[in-house]
């Protein structure tokens, strides 16, 4: 019935979380906002998507060509964690304790789906690890079967360079009741069980 | 850490039903998807907003100065039913069964927070009466006790120009098993009980 609304509403439907209902109340909304605020959001949807590039190293989103984290000279920058997305990394770095370096691969294996080696940042990271020698590899990837293949591919891949391979730890998760953690889990926290130091 | 990212979250979170996990989510959605269509998004915010004015006339929204419904030869003028807001318009329309237009007063009366008649379009609507003589008005507001309010004061204000005052039947809702009706609308769909005509 009015076309620039049924327009919005439309557009807004192909983001993700937004049903019909969600795209209508978030347009009425729209109309109601004083003018300049509107814009001031479209014009930072806009900004972000042109100004957002890739670190011409890590890969990481950026807004510069090289991102701030490799451009840090407060990072390790021989330490570096192979994770699969940018969003990723910005909850490592929400915790503030890790000091390395990045590498995103921008996705994990899936032959199936005809995601190889090829189509991942692999060949970027093998040069990489070619041209800098960093002293450690930190496979930061998820738990699911892809992400296990990823990272032992990954661990296979640079088995013999002499650099030292990590991945990050299996176990319990923070606040979880025995009672209600999966079988797998389990099983990998109990392989992967530690000892308990007493202090003096 | 990603300024054009961080500024987009933050606005995001302003709009309804948008909280910080789905602002995250659309932003980055949004670095992933083509440029042209994030900007063809952000351009239908902006038009959006910009182009809809509210009708001179029945005060709903429109991209034109005097709506569609109010400008259609097809629309029985002289019938006028009172809403609340634009979107109870769309409502009503998506039944495609009335024939009259509308009038939008913008809001229900409240003393207690300041809405007083003349917050809302009364005046208006009573100069548009004066004007117009429409045959019938229909108050077309909600179940709720500011909108009983107005409606008994729109009744008692047009009570003596000789048009016909209607309002939208009180009853039970359609599908609602009566078990879990609430008492008010119950006791209204008593009250308001009609005869069964039987055929022949």
């Amino acid at each position: 019935m009015i076309a620039s609304l049924e327009k919005l509403v439309e557009l807004l439907t192909t983001l993700p979380t937004i049903g019909r209902k969600s795209a209508w109340r978030l347009a009425l909304h729209l109309i109601e906002r004083p003018a300049d605020e509107v814009a001031e959001i479209a014009q930072a949807i806009v900004d972000m998507r042109t100004k957002i590039v890739k670190c011409r190293r890590c890969f990481m989103y950026s807004e510069t060509e090289v991102c701030e984290i490799c451009a840090s000279a407060r990072r390790d920058q021989s330490l570096v964690c192979i994770v699969e997305k940018s969003p990723d990394i910005f909850a490592i770095e929400k915790i503030g304790r890790f000091k390395g370096v990045y590498h995103v691969l921008g996705g994990t294996l899936s032959p199936l789906a005809g995601i190889t080696p090829d189509k991942l940042r692999i060949p970027e990271l093998v040069q990489r690890i070619n041209d800098e020698h960093p002293s450690e590899l930190i496979i930061g990837l998820g738990g699911s079967a892809e992400s296990e293949t990823t990272a032992l591919y990954l661990a296979r891949l640079f088995k013999n360079t002499g650099i030292r391979i990590t991945r990050l730890a299996r176990g319990l998760p923070a606040g979880m009741e025995l009672e209600y953690v999966d079988q797998i889990t389990l099983g990998q926290a109990l392989n992967e069980r530690t000892d308990i130091h007493f202090g003096e």
